[in-house]
């Protein structure tokens, strides 16, 4: 319902019957073009073929509604483009081919563009994170354990993590996008037995016309490649999903450490400075959840071709990636100009009085007190810093075993100066990002 | 993709954005409506309200493009309602209302509308089983378990499995339409404090000015309604994937025993009789169960208002409607003069040459032999006759223990007198069903 | 892994190998104790049977084990079975049913002790929700929506949330454990040939001896029972996980309203006041979703045993209902003497300086100002609010337009004054739940 | 229930709770031996922490109850680690680390071992497949497209489809097992401030002590390893589920082309030859489904630690590795020795009468006749053939039409010249299969 609220506008078209329409012609088209270089039917006729394939002279809705008799779109377009051609190149139209080898193609194609989209919007996710990343490396906040302050992190390595989770989650998409979009041509049962000894040869010119990949066999009912491109979108957006529920979590007017520059107001409530790109990214990727989940469990297709679960996997492929998009949109959107409070981040940090600190200051004491004397004394510290109300300093100070050491505790409870590896770790992150990207 | 090839179009339009469209504007009168008789909003003003909604009078792509700002379609709506009254009336478009609370309700309009409509499609579907059932109570076939033959059963015994489970799957889906479609009235938190202490009176004007029930209280993030729908849903399409399922295995070549009346055809096999109805019955229940995954999965929302969990029920609310009504419709065609061949059933049945009689056979020896005496005599013979390509009557009458029984082997291979009690349970659900019928 | 660190030993127990072995041998007692009442097979051989039906005679892991030849487990005990009896007695061992028999009520008695556990818990955490909607109907608390402060709710308004969702997504579980547990019995294709016409009376018997329904007719491969039983017990999670969410939100450090009286500690993080409960009630949850959909995936079945998806139920049942428990038992742990922080309620519902009150104060101007002024005139103290760091109040009471109207600014401002009926949806939450524990 | 059944007892024992806790020994033991290494604590430390890392002095049962309250079974075993130490040693151990850092790299190491054990007998299918693709490379058989004969197919490339199909989705485990299984290793929240500026070199010293991958920075909530495993134990089980599906197709009596050579025997039905490997591939690999929906599901984790989505994790992960370990064994079972019947494939393949010889003979016809006259002249006689029960050659030969064309009609119906590129496709499948092997 309204998809266009969730999905970019070139993405619903990408996946919209329309482009499945394109896209099957494009693949009746190569099919002919490729047969004819292989002086298995006319050039004329794959000439007229190609002439016939234009999308806006088939009617996609009429086309639905006889597919629905066949079983599938396929069938239906090739009756209207035998029509739209002479009875000659009508003869060759389709040749050799079944409605599968078709819809597959053109699925592969739909596919193609639909990713290309996509990783053009996690591109701009992954940028707009290595800026954070950079920008914030110092940037000291509460870090949070089962949404509990635990001790001190830095924004930046915040945000290095969203950008190695989409790094790394963004492999698969463009692994499938390189090697795994690839032309299916088997015939009626996958021999291809009508192009009798010229199957294979046929098979490598139509993928080297539509640019895909040539398969080692037809895959009609080997559906490792959609499942594969449902678990690869699933996991693509599963960064956006922990990012829009991040920037939630550090919207909440109680932490208010950023905020959406574009956040959603409300007509009665003019305060509210609502987390939409989040909430919507973490929306559509559970919308891939679902789609992919329908794309993977519908991969044991029987014998030569499925009866059910290859017709499954079109409106759910469709969805898995129309919904991809608007996860990777949305966080764009949720990052876009992202405002960033760091005295928010700090006085968060200082709101505990100090307890953020008890780790290191357990751990400086443990060398002169023994583990569990160090962790003892801390504990009873921190239990009457919370009920006193004071700060850890102040409850630690008053100790005369502390007194004795003389430590710096002033250091000790500075937040900026127990941050261990963090910048190290943004570095790694940037550098990992870098690479990636030069490796496209 | 190619939604129209899977869904029935008065389903795909009780789910379509103008569907929705409509409930929201639905909703917004009712609320003034009701509010007018409480006398917390002046006559007029609801009059106006009610003169202003008019479907056909918004643009439901406009609303959907602005609602991605809000991240929900209600709020750009009230805004376009409010401009399309005067300003007095303007002022009580929406009175003490949050945008989730016309959504909620809305969708439980379009759910009302689309449960309608699947159930009157699963009723064609039941009235087909039960024709069935009765008219093949006594037509002998395989009984088959493993995808073995096992020993005989009915075609109408069969058929009246399926009436079974349509009628006990598709009781969720009523219990909802009847007890569990409420209208959500709750304002921006869930207290209703705009309406100060009129609140509970509100939402029963509410509930009664639309036909929906009234809810002990908002249930803004108590989505067991949606989780119950989606489960609903899921459940009532599990048998249409069953008969799909068992019609696409009789119909095949090599068992022979029914045929889709409305089978598909193929261009280049002109002898294929392909069973669509089935293929797409299933494919239809899989996006249920893939939708239905969302609905379930996406019920834990924070606090008073979820962020992502809520939205993300919208495409998943209506894809599930929409496909839910696709496979009662392709189960329905499926089995739209189903052609029975009871000739194949009895020829299948007497194809191993007797082994379905194994099983009874081996008990009436039993009573002679003892149990594992008569379990061995009769896997020697079942065995025999796997080589010899004999029948089983023929590898028994020579086995001389056999023989001295004087048994009535003919009476015991044959599989209509082993039917047990086959036209007993098909009584009994048609019984079921009858019951069923009349209690609705 | 480490399933006693999630699931109740009593559930672990109840799901194990020992008591789907106990309750198979219960079943075939039962089996034997039916056929003899009904006179088909001696008395004296159903006493030996009984005897026999010891868990503690057979070797849950030999069974096991034996059971990977045949695909099922009754098929080794059944053959254990008639080995612990004579001759005389073996013969009638199991007489006229099939294995799924035995499985599938077995999975009825093990589902039944399973959700009588299970309802147990629930109704503890329904007791305790009860007690904190009761005793903190006036605690006023902010009102959240995508996690940013709304307007004022009360802390016993949401726990009447928790529980209605708790009071009506166990009736699912509650109509199956008293509607839709059912013996299966139909022998080898469901007929149950071998009873000739004594097979209904013999299923009543069966229902009667082990206190489960007796079904219409054999449901082999109708698994609505089955779907109906996962969907049941996801419905019934999802309040937890909601209840777990709420908790560890409002647990958070800068939050601060509740905390978990048995809140994990951490070893190095003295300070940690980790929300386990609620962590663990997700994590379960979890689980159960995923079995859920196994169990629901696995439903088309067929003819007239599954090949695979029958297999499918056992580890998914076992687990769906583990795990149910375990995230009942977690919300109860989380729940139990939920520390309730009322003032920090009350000071987080000020800390925005009174911001929640803007759609109070924006209702009240309207009257005097129309909605655009007041909307206007709001957004812009809200604003300056934002900025300059005082209050709501302040900023409004600095502006003529108001000054004018001689508003009661400070009651528009105090939030237990803008209740609405959250007092009333407490009250009727309350007596939703009596009147259905009444009904048990 | 009975999960012996299902999964080998070499993968119960990698999944046990005992490899866990083993798992979580070595990565105490590592961790202190990296941290030796660094000159971080004394090597003595770290020789007495390796010293009382052994499995058997723990009690993993206890372990578990005592990590209900921590939330993780790390925490407990950490504090029974140290108990096991003399307190010099107990100060360091699982020194600088987190409860995650821990449970995170056991994982690894559990998964590492598991997917050992699952490629080994997904090798072994593998092997199995690529032989009968060799062997029945001409064998020839009825190809079959929804479930209805459609054109000639061989054997040897129907297993040659199952070979591609394992040799490519195995790629994903493949690819985990050597670049994705990483030490986890952050402290309390991804900066590992303990250790100062030496965190980097210890996460590399940890990976290098345990053979794993060092990752960019700590990957906490990064849960992209988890969610690619999830996926990739989803993926490579698909192929195992279709080749259950098909065997037990093709071993139905109907068609009898295939019987599992360890097929499951039934005590009351001597001549049932149930393909049980074949079911417990199916049912095994809807259990990784299950698991591996809550790996991905759980993937969005709270800022630096997950409250309950990590916990989420562990159970599910053992069961996606056990069970997919049992759908590869339960697949290997179905095809060892597997029994071909190649005269039935044969026979089945003539049983239309040659219909499947349709597609051919219309081709050939459309050279002489036209496409539109040839497919005409076809449809009649399979008509015919249909109803008169005669062969489709002799409904040919006696139409006029035909005869004209002196055509080889006896050649145009012999199957086994109209494989097409069969054999081509069948050896590009084993050389791809060749050379994965020697690429691993």
């Amino acid at each position: 319902m309204f998809a266009r609220l969730f999905v970019p506008v070139e993405l619903l078209e990408a996946t919209s019957d329309a482009a499945w329409l394109g896209a099957m012609l494009d693949a009746e088209r190569a099919l002919a073009a490729a047969e004819a270089r292989a002086g298995i039917i006319p050039a004329s006729a794959a000439e007229a073929i190609a002439a016939a394939c234009r999308p806006e002279a088939f009617d996609a809705e009429a086309i639905a509604d006889a597919g629905r008799s066949a079983g599938n779109p396929a069938e239906p377009l090739v009756r209207a483009l035998r029509e739209a051609v002479d009875d000659e190149a009508g003869r060759y139209v389709h040749w050799g081919a079944t409605s599968q080898d078709i819809v597959d193609t053109a699925a592969m194609l739909v596919a193609r563009t639909a990713i290309e989209l996509i990783l053009g919007f996690l591109d701009d996710v992954c940028e707009r994170c290595a800026s954070l990343a950079d920008a914030h490396r110092s940037t000291a906040m509460a870090g949070r354990t089962l949404l509990q302050q635990a001790v001190p992190t830095t924004f930046g390595l915040k945000a290095a993590g969203w950008l190695v989770s989409l790094v790394e989650s963004r492999r698969g998409l463009a692994y499938i996008r390189a090697e795994r979009l690839a032309v299916q041509l088997g015939g009626a049962a996958g021999t291809l037995a009508p192009l009798e000894d010229r199957g294979a040869e046929v098979v490598r010119l139509f993928a080297e016309e539509l640019g895909l990949q040539e398969p080692a066999m037809p895959w009609h009912t080997d559906r490792t490649r959609i499942a594969e491109l449902g678990a690869a979108l699933d996991i693509a957006v599963r960064p956006l999903a922990k990012i829009g529920l991040d920037v939630a979590l550090l919207a909440q007017t109680e932490v208010g450490e950023v905020a959406e520059s574009k956040a959603g107001g409300s007509s009665t409530l003019p305060h509210k400075r609502n987390p939409v790109g989040s909430a919507l990214a973490i929306a559509c990727a559970r919308q891939v959840e679902g789609h992919a989940s329908v794309l993977l469990g519908s991969t044991a297709q029987e014998h030569e071709r499925g009866v059910g679960g290859w017709q499954a996997e079109w409106p759910a492929l469709s969805g898995a990636l129309a919904y991809a998009g608007g996860a990777a949109a949305a966080a764009r959107r949720a990052l876009e100009g992202l405002v960033v409070d760091s005295d928010r981040m700090a006085q968060n940090l200082n709101a505990t009085g100090g307890l953020t600190a008890a780790e290191r200051v357990s751990f400086l004491l443990s060398e002169h007190l023994g583990r569990p004397g160090a962790h003892e004394l801390v504990s009873e510290a921190v239990e009457r810093a919370r009920t006193s109300g004071r700060s850890l300093a102040d409850e630690l100070e008053g100790d005369p075993r502390v007194d004795a050491l003389h430590m710096e505790l002033e250091t000790a409870l500075d937040p900026s100066t127990y941050l261990g590896s963090a910048e190290t770790f943004v570095d790694r992150a940037l550098e990992l990002y870098r690479e990636e990207a030069n490796r496209q």
